[in-house]
């Protein structure tokens, strides 16, 4: 196979196989070739990756070394990702009244949903996460693209136990945003005692919600190692939860004026 | 730029972009190249999406034409993913009585929902369809892999109308599976009147749920373009709807030999 080839066909792979670990000896057979020439190959694929904005390659050496892409986006990439958001989410006919926005529209876009898991996997891939779990419904599209990247098995969280479930736990939480005590389930063949996960949501307000999924996974040993939300709302200032990383911050809702304030979260 | 990195950077926008519509002085203006050389590259592009099995290119020439990379998988691929898909759904850990299996970890599987959701793309990318439409919660994941490979909006039904969802059109219907009347509901904004629409879905069984997905966006005069399903059940052989594309087939759960029996969809 010609070098041009090879390369294509190794940017087709990795990019379909996010952040899974390639033993050299993969590829070194696949194309034929002495690692010495994939090693070439490979640092040309993540100039590629690094040109584009789009992820890098890590590689390791030594027994259960190898290489694997991780995704990723550029600052640049963040800014319009971020400015795009902002500039939808500023239309005032998204105004459904009682502070609530319609948003469902960006949160099942693929091209935004791919943005933001790029985010939160070029943030996550490092924690040495067993699971990415969110809760239904509108964060789902974002939880399983970013599971897809970090090459995790997503876990969604279910309003009710469906019995299609199997067996499951479940937990009343308070939801500040809708005022009132709800329940979440979980199928217990879903996780593992003593795993780690990460979070993933669309939308924040006072944190109940995050601190449920917490308590829920808790029942199970299971630890949160990191939350990515979409949108996080700025009030109330004190949420019941820590350690969160949002894409998008709304200050202020104004119906009287029609007027909606986000900002971007500039530390990601 | 190079050869090798135009390739390189070529295969890695094409795989992010599936189904976007390249002017071909897109390519030419990054690269700095001559249409020409950008035809000899294309063309390479195109061997190796062909050679791994993952899609192929399509060239349009004239006014409104240009290049775009279709999503696929070869036919090797698909036997391989129903073998995979056959061999986790007859084992008998899965039986959770009353005819029921446990999926959800197939279904929320990024390899397997990115394979299912290419053989969808392969077969409905020249519908000419607006939306990919879906019901919660179980098959969010595959349809959202759909609608990116597509690269078309994805539209979620609820099954309980959410005030975040602003206005909604809510249908009544009765689900075997559950043997009862249940409730769906869309949000007005998330649809067109008179768009057309291919519905994915995680499982059929005698069709109620699909064919109230097909009164509901009636509501709009949304035309059903096709439907895909992961896993369909034999039984019943008289299906409420007609046109869906099943990946597996299940023939048989037998609870007291603890038994399930699944095939190919032979006609992908």
């Amino acid at each position: 196979m010609k070098k041009n080839n090879r390369i294509g066909a190794l940017v087709d792979e990795l990019t379909n196989n996010p952040c899974r670990l390639y033993d050299s000896k993969h590829f070194c057979e696949k194309f034929g070739i002495a690692k010495s020439s994939l090693s070439e190959d490979i640092k040309l694929v993540n100039e590629v990756f690094v040109e584009n904005g789009t992820g890098h390659i890590e590689s390791s050496s030594g027994v259960g070394g190898g290489i694997r892409y991780v995704p990723g986006i550029s600052e640049e990439g963040i800014r319009k990702l971020q400015d795009k958001l902002i500039d939808k989410l500023e239309d005032p006919s998204r105004l459904l009244g009682g502070g609530f926005l319609y948003t469902s529209d960006l949160m099942y876009d693929g091209k935004l949903v791919d943005g933001m898991a790029r985010v939160f996997c070029q943030k996550f891939h490092s924690l040495g996460a067993d699971y990415v779990v969110t809760v239904e419904t509108k964060g789902i599209p974002l939880a399983a693209r970013t599971a897809t990247l970090l090459n995790l098995p997503l876990v969604i969280i279910r309003r009710e136990s469906m019995y299609s479930e199997g067996s499951t736990v479940s937990i009343n939480y308070f939801s500040g945003s809708s005022d009132r005590i709800q329940k979440m389930s979980i199928a217990k063949r879903a996780v593992s005692q003593g795993a780690k996960a990460i979070v993933i949501d669309d939308f924040m307000r006072g944190g109940g919600s995050l601190k449920g999924v917490v308590e829920i996974l808790g029942e199970f040993d299971i630890e949160v190692l990191a939350s990515g939300i979409a949108i996080v709302s700025s009030e109330p200032a004190k949420k019941r939860v820590q350690n969160y990383t949002p894409i998008i911050y709304i200050d202020e809702i104004d119906e009287e004026n029609r007027r909606i304030a986000a900002r971007s979260n500039e530390t990601l």
